[in-house]
């Protein structure tokens, strides 16, 4: 009897498995069924309450309360361009920008092309011979776009482009992104309003040291590819903002003085195109003065305002100049310890606080065209979702929006009635809302159900556990193991982050883990991460608590989480792993030599081993210089830890990475060579920062491998 | 009771150990224990039979049948200096070289200085500013020196150094070896025997591919390392012999023709210093001309002979002219299959083949005066062995000098009547005697018992196995592990390399194994290696059976030795690893990927795994060209191979080696993430086409840890 027993269990087992609980692969995470199918250029359609997005060969357009309907077809597309000439078969929409209800404007090649969906009519704007790296158009359809490093405009009428600013593609750019994109920075061109004046970044970096590169592709020799690469305490860019007039066809420099290696930050265009703002920041960055310069002359006009803090200050968001009154504008700073919005005036009066209280506002959409209100995107519900809120401007009454718990983003309409809402939560994979703002009707455009369904999908759990301080809570994330018995003991893949301006948990799809994870809790491994403090959008106190020595708190933080591990019956304490990218990798390393009876194995990406060969702009914001604070750069440095690690370690490095040098990997490598460490280590080497494409399922077919073989 | 006795045994293994039995460390390796210590410039000093070596701070002398005694001391040297206004404080004796039989000069920083041993006496002879990276003095003590690839020539006399060739130290190279060390070439300046001319190389290599390099070492950014980098089948570098007379103060080319990028090998002075002798090599390397050129004019006087070969020619060493008839003189040849010596004339008669059989000369060490006999090392008695002999140069009669078996390194003396000859074999360590060659009575020198006598030495055998051709001996090399055991199964490390020109299994201590397959050994692994078809001194048909198809003889014959073990019952054929470095990187490579069922893991060093990206002279001459043999190419590359690696492979990479560049692992690399396939890799970023130094206890430490884990 107790065979027939066994063996009628061991059927169910079976069938259950088949039927029911299809295995996850490692090649699944680059699966396409996992990945929401997002509606393609969302967009609203301006001077009307439609909105549209691209479905394959289709633009559709929709409206609340309808279905959307085919607006234009590829094939149309391609007829009408055929019939001015252009001999081309298009196989996918382009980008395209609406510039009222029925033409839409598009790039092809190097023209800018309208298309009118009514007469199915194209009409070239505007074209240009070079090929451009860069470009950026005006409400004219004017063009400026940077060639090289050099800097054209291109009138719509004119025959050919003007060199603006002439760089050489190594130590001068000009319209190109400064400042190795921090401080909010994007792109190098600003169109002033109307179109007549163009304001851009130029960026000298002939003083900052070369970095040595190579591409490995070539099927003879690898091709050097130096680099310019400002490391933290050593000679850093100097830029300047030029106004270029297109009617005097003449650059004027703004009078934005020295020393020559400050910040110019957040560079914004007056309402009328005449005076422009900088959000200038010293090098030290604790001192931030909002200047107005004149665009004609380039002369400094006045400082609006300045903010310091003892550690630093940080400025992400240009001005946004109300719709109405042109003298006011929000401007969004941390200075009451949240990120939040200030109306101020344009004579350097802050008028009001706009939003307030233990949150941070991310976006601000817009403003109701009175100007009464604002629509942001915020945390105020919790740090772990993102919601639209309206802000009544002159008494700060802020209304929810969006109703369901999750990551909303978010889309104002023209008429600022309606919300275009893509958003998921942990269980929601993808949902696609109109919102009507006032009624709260929904209209749903997509909604796709859980990928995982016929997959054992392990349990995910987010919960708050109190950090090494003692008093601030941090968020974390158990994934437990497919097919969790609660009585057996499991390896841990810890995967952790840790540094400024991220949030690895979230309320999004699967708490904002990715499938990698979901696989190896299908291998069996618990995974688990906790945000530290020092980490994303919890406030400026949270972020500043690793001033000056990154690495300690946060490393005492996931202490936090490596002790709730271990306090679990179904942990097996001796098979940790630890996993983390860039910071990540930084912590990963900084983990297995500061804490060495924790993990047995870890694996670094991209990792930062000592602050010394970071990035200048970064680098010094969150430690200061290696000259000014040399304790806190030999604390944090894994260099000097080599002979803490006893755990297996393996390194993983792009060789063209441009923003973690390999340098790290090497100079680490090379105190383990010199102290007697094992360590692993393995390169991608057509690889930057990170291992992106087919590549990355590699990537993690060696992460398991290495987890597998020394766990 | 049997309590007591087990205890008994306990004690007894115990003392066994510690007594007997040191245990290796894998930092023995850099043991100096276990080098001999070799008699430091140990050499004849001309015009008397004695000897001179440095001990220390001592220059000791001695001569046969007496006790070498101090001929002057470190303090005698830097008092004499003090005297003629050297302050100085040498801590170690410069390398010096006798210029009779009291006088020696050496160079001491940028000054050629000759000491008296009887008066203590210095006398400055030559001084220059520049810091040069290559020297040569004439017999009159002039210098050539090269600085920044510019060659110059300081007159002994003169008061500044002169211009000769202006080069730049990337494309042009002048007064430095060429061709990148290939045809025995390893210098690139030859003073005519007068001292009133010098025959210069002159390299322009700007038609070379950059190859891009960095140098990781400096504390800030990492810094470019560009070099030139010739690669099969590409652009090759051009080379000109230059004569520059002393006295006319002028340049003047050797007409060498075209093509440009032929090979200038082995440039020898005629004995009046009035004719240049070059062997000219086709690119294509199978036809050589001996030509003779004018030294005053550069004219092409004629070809004296020439030498083809349907596979390929390489000529490697110089012409050797007698001491007495000055129209006669050696070639040294392998064209009756083996490298063997040939009496020429200057007309290009071929008088008579003065050695022969089915063994090769490695060395003419010189000649009697009367010019009757040579002086030479060869095989003769052992492919393991080198043995000194005498050869009449008339009827060709030999005479064995050297009596011990093993292998012996010779300096003739200046009467020709004596030899110093050091010494070891596979079980002596080192032995260096002076040797009459008439009487053959021998005094001892230096001898060195057994460094490993405390150590439990393991068994070593060498054998021979038949090729896979069926008829060939190959030499292989057995280590059994310490405390052998033969009911047990052990692990192998299999070690190989299987190039050209070299030679793996020896008669010299330890047979030519290394301290780390010793220790490897005493960890339990068999250790073993195999000489293939295509590796050095065993003849032409024996190292062409590779031609155009490297990797394929090669592991053919490697499985000979594979089926060996397999055969051996203490070997367990389920964990055997392989290991080689640079060409055996290769051959490891190829084994894993061709056998994939043989190795359970490998380590490959510096491995070529595409001849298309190594250098120009080396690989067109065992493989062709890609273009002109894309099939060998197709089948050597392991590229191709990935898919059949079935086991754990480790490739390691000094960062910046520029013999075998780290393309090669790159591009494998690249292989395996394109195809699915897990492979290690570990960097040096600091060393070379070698892990030299004390950083190679951590090599050793590495591939112990690898076989550890994987086998």
């Amino acid at each position: 009897m107790r065979y027939s027993i066994s063996f009628l269990l061991f059927i169910l087992c079976l069938s259950a498995v088949s039927a029911q609980q299809k295995q996850l692969r490692v090649e699944d995470y680059a699966n396409p069924a996992f990945r929401p199918k997002v509606l393609q250029q969302l967009q609203w359609i301006p001077g009307s309450i439609r909105y549209s997005y691209i479905d394959n060969s289709k633009i559709m357009a929709g409206s609340l309360g309808s279905t959307a309907a085919v607006l234009l077809s590829l094939d149309e597309l391609n007829t009408g361009l055929k019939v001015i000439g252009i001999q081309t078969d298009l196989k996918g929409f382009p980008g395209i920008s609406w510039k009222n209800d029925s033409i839409f404007t598009f790039v092809h090649e190097t023209s800018l092309i309208s298309f009118d969906i009514n007469g199915k009519q194209a009409v070239v704007l505007n074209s240009w011979a070079e090929s451009a790296d860069h470009y950026d158009f005006s409400s004219n359809n004017d063009i400026a776009f940077v060639a090289k490093g050099t800097l054209f405009v291109k009138a719509a009428g004119a025959k050919k482009a003007i060199e603006v600013a002439k760089g050489d593609d190594f130590n001068i750019l000009c319209g190109k992104s400064v400042h190795r994109d921090e401080f909010g920075i994007s792109k190098g061109t600003f169109w002033s309003p109307s179109g007549d004046k163009l304001a851009f970044y130029r960026m000298d970096q002939s003083m900052v040291t070369d970095y040595p590169m190579a591409d490995y592709r070539p099927a003879t020799a690898a091709k050097s590819k130096q680099i310019k690469y400002p490391m933290a305490g050593a000679s850093s860019h100097h830029v300047t903002v030029g106004i270029y007039d297109l009617k005097k066809r003449k650059v004027r420099y703004l009078e934005t003085g020295t020393p020559a290696d400050q910040y110019l930050t957040n560079v914004t265009w007056g309402p009328d195109g005449d005076l422009v703002y900088i959000q200038v920041l010293n090098r030290d960055q604790n001192h931030m003065k909002l200047n107005a310069y004149d665009a004609k002359s380039g002369k400094f006009i006045k400082t609006l305002f300045e903010e310091k803090h003892e550690k630093y200050v940080e400025p992400l968001n240009e001005l946004r100049f109300l719709p109405v009154q042109k003298d006011y504008f929000i401007y969004q700073s941390q200075r009451d310890g949240f990120s939040h919005l200030y109306l101020c005036r344009t004579d350097g009066t802050f008028v009001r606080q706009v939003t307030s209280g233990e949150w941070v506002v991310t976006d601000l959409l817009g403003f109701s065209k009175d100007a009464k209100l604002a629509y942001i995107v915020g945390t105020k519900d919790s740090p772990l979702e993102r919601h639209c809120y309206s802000v009544d401007l002159l008494n700060g009454n802020i209304q929810k929006l969006t109703t369901e718990p999750g990551t909303h983003t978010v889309l104002l309409s023209p008429d600022e009635r309606q919300l275009l809402d893509s958003w998921s939560s942990q269980n929601t994979f993808y949902k696609a809302v109109l919102i009507d703002v006032k009624s709260g009707e929904e209209t749903i455009l997509s909604e796709q159900g859980d990928p995982l369904k016929d997959y054992n999908k392990p349990e995910i759990s987010v919960f708050t556990l109190k950090a090494a301080d003692g008093k601030t809570d941090l968020y974390a994330r158990l994934i437990k193991p497919a097919n969790f018995d609660p009585s057996k003991k499991y390896p841990v893949m810890y995967y952790l982050y840790g540094g400024p301006h991220a949030q690895m948990v979230q309320n999004r799809w699967l708490a904002g883990a990715d499938m990698f994870m979901i696989y190896m809790a299908s291998k069996g491994y618990v995974v688990f991460t906790i945000d530290n403090r020092g980490s994303g959008n919890r406030g400026r106190e949270f972020e500043q608590a690793t001033f000056r020595q990154l690495g300690t708190a946060e490393s005492e933080d996931q202490m936090v989480g490596v002790n709730f591990l271990r306090a679990q019956t179904f942990v097996d304490q001796s098979r940790m792993g630890i996993f983390g990218w860039s910071f990540g990798g930084f912590m990963t390393t900084t983990m297995m030599c500061r804490q060495p009876d924790v993990f047995k194995a870890g694996v670094a990406g991209g990792p930062v081993m000592d602050w010394k060969f970071y990035e200048i702009m970064y680098t010094e914001r969150y430690m200061d210089s290696p000259q000014t604070n040399p304790d806190g750069y030999k604390q944090a440095s894994l260099l000097n830890r080599v002979n803490e690690l006893k755990g297996k370690l393996l390194i993983i490095e792009g060789l063209e990475d441009g923003t973690v040098v390999p340098q790290h990997s090497y100079a680490f490598i090379n105190e383990c060579i010199a102290k007697g460490t094992l360590v692993d280590f393995f390169p991608y080497p057509n690889h930057e920062h990170n291992v992106r494409g087919k590549d990355r399922i590699h990537l993690y077919m060696k992460i398991e491998d290495y987890f597998k073989r020394n766990l």
